[in-house]
């Protein structure tokens, strides 16, 4: 409702995407994040005719850099990380339009020069432009670039400007709280769009699709019919040379605070009022707010792991402690398990199960809707019947597609039943070619659609409920950490936590 | 109940496969069905090991015909008819016990000869036999074979020896009655197996275990979720050579009163408290019974159509009236579809649709059952979203399986939905060398497991609801009788059943 109230055209999830005339700025414009994902996806916006006729690229960053190399750099990054190669027409045509500007981030003077820079290309384009801020830094640098958006009067330079901000937001509660402090002394919450790309994925938003297009789902989608819900998010590559930021981070507040949960409210909110963007966050928030506290420690909700060493593909590969930029005795998970419990009527007494974690069997991501047993008075009670629990199971990576499993009848004069799939597979119905997520939400920026993106309490809500359990690790340090070997589903206690209700972790 | 009460291996649809010695006698043995179906199916338990240690086969037939002769004609049977091509060591293991006896089936005498004839075999094998009747003839001779088993005390000859009646069972329900009367007064009825093969088919099966084995379906499984349900057996061939048997039956005699009605009371019908057939068999009759009576005429529940010349795979094709065998202005009808009304808790206000045909579009034979829209609140009203009703379909022939028609995202950077399918199909998962129907039922009978046959107070059920319609139909002539061409999916009466609810044929 008040994205929408921006824009006529802005109506979230339901409608055309017409992007007004815009120049992003990209602050961080020579980190990794700009080359692999950012400058690709404008590229491919650009492709496929999504960017609007006036559009603009200023990248802004730390060293001097003259126009010329930036945009053989940022031509070198669509050349290695598009997933389609340079049309030179395509790429010429942004290029034509793509600038640097180099500035510290607490200068406020640079600020003033792209001040500067953006009524000359607005001069240029004979028009106003939009101006999107998106903020690709480090977390260190936040706050003096939004102090400064602020000052220099760009963040109110027109009514809506849009703020983009990468992830991490915050690393507990307090510090997301002052983040969005910070950002709401300069920007409206409207104006902000605090990424988590996993939103961006097809398979994400076809989940929205599959639950409310679909009748035949939402009449199962509760407690009487459901048994569990399992979400995994499962890597097999280990920490690499990420070693100095993960040690300051780990998988809970790598993975699990912001994707997995954001997978969680989206399979387990209520339907919304509507697609509008509002809409949809406040059901994900109030799901947030519905799950119980978790209790931490010996027989709680929750269990952390390190990898040691193992294999990887069939190579044997080093432990975490082993791996460069590791502190020595490092406390560090990179195996994170939640078992949460949603206090509302449509879910009370139906576990969620959360897990997370690098160097593991497989890299997966899924959501799996695990539905209570048919009643044993049929197929059951023979060793002829193998009844599984029916599951369905959306695959977000890679492979994505949803997956139900059926009991059928084995053909053969004996009536022996086994386990099936039906299958839908998005790369067999509409090849493999689809977007990536930064594309999508490149665009939803630019048209200000803040549906896949998230909302200031929402990460509050989300930061809430694992600050205890980051704390009270703090505290522990070594102590509770299991340790699992690579190329493993983790440890013990991730088991411990499924068992009681007699559930077992998925295998996928 | 009673079935299992004869042996104690009997346990219906649940059990282990196990034939008693057996000595199986064909009337009709140089029939049609016998060569193309019965002796395949023979073999090919043979060769699956399912038939018993001591197993003899008897072909009685009214022409002389020398034993060895009648080997030989069987041997052609297996090689030209079998699914596998026929294993000499196999084969040579029924041969050595296959005979064949001549005789009239009114002449009392060869009765006497075949009672003689099964004293040998049991001295030959050294133990009682189990003598399973099959009656492949014609119609016109059940009575006289049904009473010569009778007065020769053959029927009696063990406790529950089976009797296998082949189709057509009645040509309405008074014929229907007497025949069952005259079975009754020979057989009782859990000696009774009167074959619909449509039962046989591994996917008809299939349908029990996903009902029922699978917890998803049956929350939807009612009035709340299903707007209605088509089945359709259509066949893309004529009449064919068939034409002198054809005018004395139609369709709706041929294959509605039969396998279209038992797909829908194993669709429709109430969960079973068991898988032994008479409970199974029980559930069918009561959903049956609650088939609101067919209003035959104009406005009414029923069309029914002939095929006029047409294309059949691209090729022109002439049409009834002109095919072999066909009276002039005959009236019989090739196409027939019914709605039907079924007055219980479950299913008051769904209409069943119901079709079948000759030279239609394809053949095809499949279950549809057409969920109800998904409330038009949030992917409706924008030409974005083609949203379809979810629709889960099982396809009976040809190429078996299950299929979930659902809506999802077209991948891309607008929310546009379409809809899609998940499969499952038998031949994917399990390889397509499935056991065709006449093995499941030669051995379900051998066996005394009468879940896939039909019980005679079925019979006459479905017999009460189709006769007010035949009887109408008789004294209308050729009035209201429609045509369709050659190819097509049917006339427009057929549409004309589903308008007033808005509902529209599949074309599957």
């Amino acid at each position: 409702m008040i994205a929408s109230s921006r824009h006529p055209f802005l109506q979230g999830l339901s409608k055309h995407r017409g992007a007004a005339p815009t120049i992003i700025v990209i602050f961080g414009a020579s980190g990794d994040l700009t080359a692999r994902k950012l400058i690709p996806a404008i590229y491919n916006l650009g492709q496929d005719n999504l960017l609007p006729p006036d559009f603009y690229l200023v990248g802004f960053g730390r060293q001097p850099v003259p126009d010329e190399q930036f945009r053989g750099h940022a031509e070198a990054a669509v050349r290695e990380f598009s997933r389609r190669p340079p049309d030179a027409e395509v790429w010429s045509r942004i290029a034509r339009n793509t600038s640097y500007l180099g500035g510290g981030y607490d200068e406020r003077a640079a600020f003033d020069r792209l001040q500067a820079l953006l009524a000359q290309r607005e001069a240029l384009a004979a028009r106003e432009l939009q101006a999107v801020f998106y903020i690709a830094t480090p977390p260190s640098v936040f706050r003096p670039i939004l102090e400064n958006l602020g000052t220099s009067g760009l963040a109110r330079r027109h009514f809506g400007t849009p703020l983009v901000i990468e992830k991490p937001f915050g690393r507990d509660l307090p510090s997301a709280r002052e983040l969005n402090r910070v950002i709401a002394g300069v920007f409206d919450e409207p104006q902000v769009f605090r990424i988590d790309h996993y939103l961006g994925k097809e398979t994400v938003q076809d989940l929205l699709v599959e639950r409310f297009a679909n009748a035949i789902f939402e009449p199962l989608w509760n407690r009487n019919f459901i048994e569990c819900v399992q979400i995994t998010v499962a890597e097999d590559g280990g920490v690499g040379t990420r070693g100095g930021y993960y040690e300051q981070s780990g998988c809970l507040r790598d993975m699990i605070q912001n994707h997995t949960m954001q997978l969680l409210a989206l399979t387990a909110m209520e339907p919304p009022v509507s697609l509008d963007p509002e809409a949809i966050r406040d059901e994900k928030v109030k799901l947030l707010q519905a799950i119980q506290p978790l209790v931490p420690g010996p027989q709680g909700d929750v269990a952390r792991a390190q990898y040691e060493a193992g294999l990887a593909g069939g190579e044997p590969v080093p432990g975490y402690l082993e791996e460069p930029g590791i502190r020595p005795q490092s406390a560090t998970e990179t195996f994170a398990a939640l078992r949460l419990a949603i206090n509302n009527w449509r879910w009370a007494g139906v576990p969620f199960y959360l897990r997370s974690g690098k160097r593991m069997a497989r890299r997966v991501t899924e959501i799996a809707i695990q539905f209570k047993r048919p009643p044993g008075t049929l197929f059951a009670g023979d060793e002829l019947f193998n009844v599984a629990a029916n599951t369905l199971a959306f695959q977000i990576q890679p492979d994505e597609g949803s997956t139900v499993l059926l009991n059928a009848k084995i053909p053969g004069l004996e009536t022996r039943t086994q386990p099936v799939k039906m299958h839908f597979r998005y790369a067999t119905t509409f090849g493999s070619n689809t977007p990536e997520a930064y594309e999508r939400l490149v665009l939803d920026a630019m048209i200000g659609d803040g549906t896949l993106f998230i909302r200031g309490d929402e990460t509050e809500t989300s930061w809430k409920l694992v600050t205890p359990v980051l704390e009270q690790w703090q505290a522990d340090g070594r102590e509770g950490l299991e340790r699992y070997p690579a190329g493993s589903w983790g440890p013990k206690g991730a088991d411990a936590l499924v068992a009681p209700r007699g559930h077992e972790w998925r295998k996928p």
